[in-house]
Parts: structure tokens; sequence; C-alpha cells
């Protein structure tokens, strides 16, 4: 049994990490940390339906303990602190994965940009892999630190990956509208993720000014080998769970329906958690909650020149944590699918 | 007092026009009226909160009857339903606002390619007046038929209409991603519109392929004077009003975010009940609840070429009813807000 | 014109109370203030919807400016505030609805121990009038002190009074079984009211514990001349509005259903907002949302001994801003259910 | 691995079998029936998500093929259907466990009463084993024919018998007042179970007249040998999944918060599934949705005659599916929390 540890167990990201790990058949949780904490607290204190399942104490995070306690630890922090605390982790010879967007970005430019501060680790932001495994697995064993790919990024990308990779997109062709359960926002206390507030509305925010934004187009870039300039408008809907992104695709050629449905087909064929849907199917999000799963479906309009890729997951699974488990297993040699379903 | 009637009162629409007539400062409601009935019932027995407020009978529909006993009828109807009792109502001389689909559509080869029958009246299509009060209002007072628009539509046009007035937008350059309430869908025993199928589920429908599309695209071609063809993909929210539109559009040339917000401002500056928002505000549903308010914002995307038109409705307000009652105070010349401020 | 104000009107209550004041046919709006508060802001800067339909100032509350613009003013502040302004307001002759819990209770000993600090303006407690019309109404033109009542109060002593009044129920006697929508708890900043934590989920809290508690205690012993000590637990359930109380009554001796029935539509007869269902129909909230009406239906027991009481209000409506509209109507002289319907 | 199959499949709780039988390590799933269908038909042509991972045909109901195809069979059918199929599989040698009412309760003449038409297999009423495991853990090894309770009376019942087996409960003084999640309600196509009329709204639903209520009564009286009458109200909440039952039990004498407190500690001790929680913690439904726990809590009224015992459970797990498979696994020998954690 490999020994993990998550620190910043309180969150939604936290908490759902915590639930798959412990069903999980190749590790035992030995290590729970969060960064502010004065004392040990029985993480039962936090999560009493815990009792009698988890027999551990939440700990103030400590790197020497942490390195010394699990092989391979799960951050699930807010923006800007993973790169605190990465460096001195990874000299400890610890597996990380991170699930913020610390180390997702390849260009300290790019991330002073979309996440208002410098990096201050920025000698890792080359070795850190983006771990989205369908385009990266069999790099994911030679690495240390996965950088876990946000919600957003993973809907979209997934969504337009097989036309990009085949390059019949042009930069500017792509538009992404997504829209996201509350818990895509976290835990914080905003007046605007209240209940009486997020209840019975739908509404933009951030349009085509989301941090994810640049994490979209450098890898689809990398992916398309050109410099795509995304649209990117995210919608808040009321509901707790799910990502639903549309992704509205501007071929440079003609395609037809079933062609379009081949490619998609193919590209993940062997994929165990992306599932493209057969017609007239269409993705849906309560289908894939509380699981790793991405439904993907595509629409051709007539013309043959837009293509429509419909994309359904949880964002706090494939999202999320359920994808940090997908990226551990693969790091750590496990079948793929282990404790996943 | 101008006396109103309504004919089928059972749906959400016709619900939310007995709302709207029953504090309306200028008319009085004389008649109800269901299709299929066997006899008269009273309406508190189907809306026992209307007990004391409304003493009315529901009564079988017949047209004599509904011709004597009000000036103006409102039909709520199923697709198909209208079409075979507005001919006797104009020729009794009786004012007829149609929330149905039935006469929203000029020709009759697209009507019944997106209905999936046959027009039973069709002479009637290019008297019917499309009842959108921002876009045709001076000819409202010449109309005796109103065909009320689509929720969908209602949202979208608003949202584009100003640069395609201007005749900036490109036939093939409209995405229009649409996100809706249930009730939007009626009051239908379908298994997926049951509270624990569409409770914490976003999901898309009819892809591209909703009867609503034609409809944009016969508005948008009169004002833009072009042929549209939109893009168009509306999605289910798990909420019950609401009715949001993401509008992205390509402009033939280049515009700076200040000329396009000011081009809005200036289309909309007299309007009543649409409101462009200043920028950082964006449109949320929950804040045109139960009104016949529209909320509009809007962005330019980095380049200039695209802009993005965000609208918020509510559907069963500016969607449906709301609208109703506009065009009931502009046809019958009271002041254009009577009744729904 | 009865000049109206309000003080505190960023919360729940006080946007519902604007609503009403908006459409109410005897008074305007002249003053809106809030406690803290650097400058004059304008109303719209809040509530973007209002734009164009009301324009004041919203203003740091100064007694004297307010006893100057207003003849009557509503209150919609926290616990332990009103008590602070309402002495000089009253001195400078202003009436006064009081939204909070200030002035609901007789007993200073009581209030200290409900909501944990000494009362500072102890000698209006016993001037102040219970504002529930369907009790005290002769006594409302009296007064010039309103204390609203609290929500689970208004729909707890709705649905026991009729058999309380007839003294009929022991003291012991009385278990209300309540259900409330989240605005109920306010707009305040806390984890458990967020979206995400209150979306799907039910909960007891304060079981037996509720600050509300005296006040029905209090309320249903005059009624009774009795000292009653109820069993209240209240729930959250995960909706916006709504109140639902389900109340248990012991019967000192036996009743038939017809009898209690009876009991029930005298009782209630003239009232305009208590609807009193013939059976087999039972309350729900979503048919009183947005109104003042109270839905109240009654069971017996097989053998007679206890009454099932069933009442539903909207928590914001006849739960707090709706009953503050009739209060001032019946204190005005207006007719009781102006711009209430 | 045992042998284990299920008949209906298509609702909601033949759904949450199938989850948990997935998952589970000592059996594999074998059969899965309808009654009405005419061929054989792919199980992920019902639920596209399990394409891959259940190879699986549904078929129509067949009981030689359903005995020959698996050891145990869930029945998960409306009411009186189990009744009619029952017979021929417990002549074939096969394990049921039943999760409709047909079995629970031991007297025709109720179940006449209860569900208003006449049992059909009444020789097995005596022989059918109520599978309450907290109540008849040691009876579930000798039993074929297990009838799983309801989601009301499990709740109700759990969170009253430490005190109901101490015979410390008047036979009247009961009071069960529940709050259901939609999904109790079953799949049915309902104008009441809408999205549209179900969200934002709370109601209560056969007030004292559920046929629940016969089931709660007769576990009762045979726990505290004597004949309880229980008062029992159902409510629904806008939520898919959760049911919380907050009882009040008059007590025959006083006692004390650390005497009940004690007694349910003891009582639920050695029990895996319930959390009696020490105060002031309170049960919600969120914490056991997707689970197969009970969170119970207790409080004592001032004056000691008066318990208020809170129950949350999920309606689909330890309410039907989560009970039918821990009800599995104590009759076939396995450890109890199997598949359950």
């Amino acid at each position: 049994m490999v020994r993990v540890g998550i620190v910043g167990v309180t969150g939604y990201s936290g908490r759902e990490l915590l639930r798959y790990l412990l069903r999980h058949p190749h590790v035992t949780l030995t290590y729970l940390a969060a960064r502010r904490l004065s004392k040990p607290t029985p993480i039962r204190d936090i999560y009493p339906e815990l009792a009698g399942r988890l027999n551990l104490d939440y700990r103030p995070f400590a790197v020497k303990e942490a390195a010394a306690s699990a092989d391979l630890l799960f951050l699930a922090l807010p923006p800007g602190v993973a790169m605190t605390v990465v460096p001195a982790l990874l000299n400890a010879g610890t597996f990380v994965i991170d699930l913020s967007g610390d180390y997702r970005l390849m260009s300290t430019r790019t991330f002073a940009r979309a996440y208002g501060f410098r990096h201050r680790h920025p000698q890792a932001l080359n070795d850190a892999l983006y771990g989205l495994p369908e385009l990266y697995r069999e790099h994911l064993s030679h690495t240390r630190l996965v950088a876990n790919p946000g919600c957003y990024p993973t809907a979209a990308i997934l969504a337009a990956a097989p036309l990009v990779a085949k390059r019949l997109i042009a930069p500017d062709g792509i538009i992404i509208d997504a829209k996201s359960g509350v818990s895509g926002a976290g835990k914080s206390l905003k007046e605007e993720l209240l209940f009486t507030e997020a209840n019975e509305d739908l509404r933009a925010y951030k349009a085509n000014d989301h941090q994810h934004m640049p994490e979209i187009n450098q890898e689809l870039g990398r992916l398309g080998r050109s410099r795509f300039q995304v649209v990117f408008v995210p919608h808040l809907a009321p509901m707790t769970r799910g990502l639903f992104a549309t992704v509205y695709l501007r071929l440079k050629r003609r395609a037809t329906a079933s062609q379009v449905q081949r490619w998609y087909n193919t590209f993940y064929r062997d994929e165990p958690f992306v599932h493209v849907l057969p017609p007239p199917a269409l993705p849906k999000t309560a289908r894939v909650a509380h699981t790793n799963d991405c439904e993907l479906a595509v629409r051709v309009v007539p013309g043959g020149r837009t293509v429509i890729a419909l994309a359904a997951i949880d964002n706090l699974g494939k999202g999320a944590a359920g994808q940090a488990i997908q990226n551990m297993n693969v790091l750590l040699g496990f079948e793929e699918t282990a404790g996943l379903q």
C-alpha cells in the first residue's frame, strides 16, 4: 500500500479526494493537513460521518512531517499557496499532485496576468506535467509534480481536442460556453454564493476574462501546434455539482457529421473515462455526477463548417479530485481506473 | 375597462397571464376557457388561491361566447391549436394575441418544417404581426392578430438586434447558446421534466434543431435585410423560471467595446423594459424573475471582431405572458408599462 | 399620499418591503436608510433593476432626517438595533413598524433569555403592539409602535389560535414542527447558508431552543389565558422562500373533524389573508409565495383527541414584509388589502 | 461469488441497487429483468453510463430463467406485484429481498386497508422477515424472504426504538413528522412531481393517512409489546434524496437529557450504520446522501416528559437499496458492511 496524504482537506476538492481515497484499493491515507491550524484535530470533528472509518488527525502542515508520513501528497489549496510548499516537498522526494492553478501555466508572464501575482517557483513550471491523462498519459510516469487541470479546461479541452489535434481549427475559431455548478466556486463566504442568491438564478461571470482561459489556450496550442485565442464565457447554474461545456468550433474545411463522429470515436476509443455518445444522445451532468466520467457529443452545423462539441463532467470528479486520482494511478503504475468505478 | 379573456388557462403561460391581468388597471377579465372541458368549472377549483379574487367560471371554449364575452383574447394553447380557432375569432371582430408559434412564421414551408405539420390558416400568416414591441411597436396599433414571440427568440433577438440592424453581422456569424428554466417546457408529463430528473442536472437538447430557430432567422433576416442561419443550442437548467441567452456575433469589421456599448445604449435608450447594463455588470435571471424586463450586457473580444451579447429574461414574463400584456397595451393604446411594474 | 421610509434596505425583508411599497396605491417612498453608510448612494447601485422606477438615495440613518422625511418608518434591522433608534423616532412623532424581535416580548427577563442581551428600551415593551392583525386588529389604530411578528410565530399562532382561543388545549399540549426556506435566515455570510451546503439538504436547527419560542408562548398564553410551553423544532429546507408549520395540538376533550373544521372556518371567516382549505386540500408554500396569504388545513386524529393544524406562508410575505404592510394599512386606515393583491 | 439479480431496474431503487451491487466484493450481477418488456435489451440502452461496465441484457421477467440465473433476487416493483411472483421464486429455491410493501405487514386485514387491495399470497406474511437488521439481525440468516422496510418506517422506527424497547412510551405518545426528498415518490408521471411543481415548494401530503403508518405501528408494537397508534404526517421537500424524521415521544415517566442520550448510545453502540450524534450536533440529510447511514440525535424537553428524536437517512440508501444490501450481507453471511462504505 502506498501512503498518501492531503493538504487542504476542508474544501470541496479535499473532501472529494478523501471520498475517493478511502475506497481506493492500493493506497492508504496516512496524512491530512491544513496550513492554518494551531493543533492536531481529529478529522471526525470536521466530518462526523467519517467517525469509525478514518482514525486520523488533521494536522498543521509541516514539510518534514508530510514528507515522512506520505509517499504522495495531494495539494488542494487556494491559488498561490502550493508554490510556497512544493519546492521543499520535491526536495524531500515526495510525489506531488497539485489541484490548484499554480503549476499549470508554462509562462511566468501568462501566470502573472491570469492570477494577478508573480510566481514564486518559476523554475518548476517546465518540469510540472499538465495532468490530463488523455493527452499526456505516457509522460505521467516520468514526473514528480503533476499540475491537475482546472475543471473548465478539462471539459473544454476534451471537447475540442480531436479537431484541434487534426489541425482543423483556426486560431480564433473556438468559442467555449460553459455552465458550472456552484461547488466550482469553492467554499468561500461570498454573498453571491449564498443559497438565497444562487438558487433560481443563472448568470454569466468573468465573461471572456476567467483565469482558466490561458490554460485552455496553452494546451490547445500545444496540441494543435498553433496559437489559439479562445472566446470563453463561464456561467453559474443553480446546482451543486456538474460542468457542461458547449464548444463551437469553426472548421478550416468542410466535414460531415459522420466524419466528425468517427474522429471523436477514434480519438477516445481506448479511454476508460471519456464516453462519446452516439446520436441522438446528448450529455447531461446528472449522469456523470460523483464519477470521473466525461460524456461527449458532437453535431455538425448544416454547411459543414461549424462543429458543436458538448461535454459534461462532474467538476469535482473529472474536473478535480477524480482526475487527480486518475493521475496518481498512472503515475504510480496502478490500473488507471482503480478506485474510480 | 376593456374586456379580456384567456383561452388555455391551466398552463404556465396562462397562469402568468391571469396574474398580470388581475392587477392591470385598464382591463377586466371576463372570459376564461379551455378547449376540452365538459362543463363550466369555477376557476378557484384549479387555482384555490384565487378564491375571493376572481369569481369566474372556466368554460368549454366556444367561439360565439368568446367573441361575445371579450374584446381581446389571449390564446395560450399547444402548437397547432390556435390556427383552428383564430379565423372565427377574427371574423367575429375579436382582437387576438396568440402565445403559441402558430402565427410567427411567414412561410408555410418553413412552418411545416419547424413544427412537423401543415398550417391550416396560411392566409393569415402575412397579416399577423410579430409582437416584439421593440421592433414593431408602430405596427401594433394596426393589427388584430399578434403572434407573441417565443421565449428563446425574444432573448436572442433583443441581444443581437443592435448589431444586426446596423448590418454589421455576417449571415453565418451568429451563435446562440441559451439556458432555460424548466417552465419553458410547459406542464407536460414527461419523465425528463420530473423534479428527480431535472434537479441537479444541466443538459443540452435539440442542439441546433429547435423549432424556434427559423423564427430567429426570419426576424434577424428582416431586421438585417439578409438571410441569417444562426447556430442555436438550447439548454435546460435546474430552475423554474429564467432564460439566459449568450450570443456570439462575428463582426464584418472591427469595433471597440465603447462603440458597441454606445450602440446598444442608443438602440434601447427609450425602451421601458430593456436595460443595457453598464460594465462590469452582467445580467442574471433572478433579477428579472416575475418581471417583463430584459437585462442586456455586451463585451467585445480582444481584436474587435467578436461581440458577446448576454441577455436575461423571465421566460414566462418578457418571454411569454409579460410580453403579451405589453403587446396588448400598445395595441389598445394604454401606456406601455400598464400592469407590468 | 402618506410618506414612508425603510431603515435597513439591503436585507431580504427590506427588499421585499420595497417591492410592496412601490406598488402601494396610498403611500410614497420618501426615505431609505442604512445604519452604516459613509455617504448617500443611489438605490439603483444596490438594486439595478430599480433604475428608472425609484429615484431615491440610500442614506446614512439619522433620526432627525428620518423623522422629517417620513410619516411612518419600517425598521428591517438585526436584533438589538431597533431599540437604539425607536425612542428618538417615537419622540419625533413618527409611526414605527419594527420587523425585528426587539419589541415583541413583554417581559425584559424573557427578552434577555431569548436574545442573550438586555433590552435598552424596556419602558416601551408594554406600549408596542404585537402586529398580528388577525388577533389585534382593533388595537392597531391606537398604537404608534408595531412589533411585527416573527415568521415562525405567525404561522404557528395562526394554526393554533382557533383551538387555543376556545381554551381547548392543555398548556403542554402543543408541538410545532416548522420548515423554513433559507431566506428566513437572512443574508448572513455563514458557511451553512452557502448554496453548496443548503442545497439537497434538510436539517433541524436550534431544536426546542429557538428565540421565537417565547414569542409563541406569550401570544398563545394571552389568547388562551394560560401559560403555554410549546415544543418547537425549526428545520431548514432547500428553497428560497416559504414556511410550513405542522402543529400538533392535544385537546382537553374530544372533537370531530367537522367540528374542528367549522371552528377554523368561523374563526377566520372574515380574514382577507387567511384561507382555511376544505378537505382534502392541504397547504403548500409554492401557492403562497410572493403573497401575504396564509393557507391553513386541519385534520383530527382518530380518537378525536389530537388535531393536526397545517399552515403555509411566505416567510418574507405574511412572515415579514407583507404583514408589515398589512399592519400599516390598518394603522393608517387604508383598506387592509391595499397593495397586497 | 454469489449470483444476484434485480427485477425492476428502471426505477430509482432499482438504479441504486445496481450502483451498490456493481461495487460489491462478494456478488456478481447475473440477471436484470423487467415485467413488461417485449424482448431482451442491453442495459446500456437505459443507462448509457454503464456501457463498458456491465455487459448484461435487461430481460422480460420469467420465473424459471430468474431462478436459474441468480441465487438471490432483489424485487423493486410497484405495490402488489411482488406477491404475484414471490411464490414461484421461493418454490424454485431463490432467496428474495422485496423492496415493496407487499410482505411487510403481518395482517391481511391491515394490508388490505393500507394498500386498498387484497393480498394474494397471505400464507407467506408470517414467514417473511421484516428486514431492519438493527432489530432482526439474528433472524435474517433463517429466512428466505426479506421484506425490506419502507423509507419512512426505517427512519421513524430507528428514531423511536430505544425508548419503545424500554416500554417508556404510551401507545398514543408518538408523533412522527417526516420530510422526504422527491425520489421517495418514485419515477411516476404525476403533475405534482414535475420540477416546476415541486421546486421551491414544501407541502404535506396524506396527513395521518399514509400506507406506511400501519407498518410503523406494527413494528413499534412488536418492539414495545403494546398497540401503538402513531400520528404521522409526511411532507415533500424540494430535493432529490434525503429523508428526515422528527419524532416526538411522550414518556410515561421523567427522564433527563443525559439518560436519554445514554440509552440511545447503548442501544446503537455496535451498529455500523446508525450514528447517534453527541450534542449539540443535529442530523442533516446531505451528510448521509448516497450512504447507508442513519444519523440520530435526541433532545429532552424541559420537564423531562417529552423526547425529540431526529433521524436523517438517504431514502434510497438506508431507506431502500442500501438497507437491501445490508440485509443480503447478513442473510448470506458476508460482513455486514460489504459494498456499503
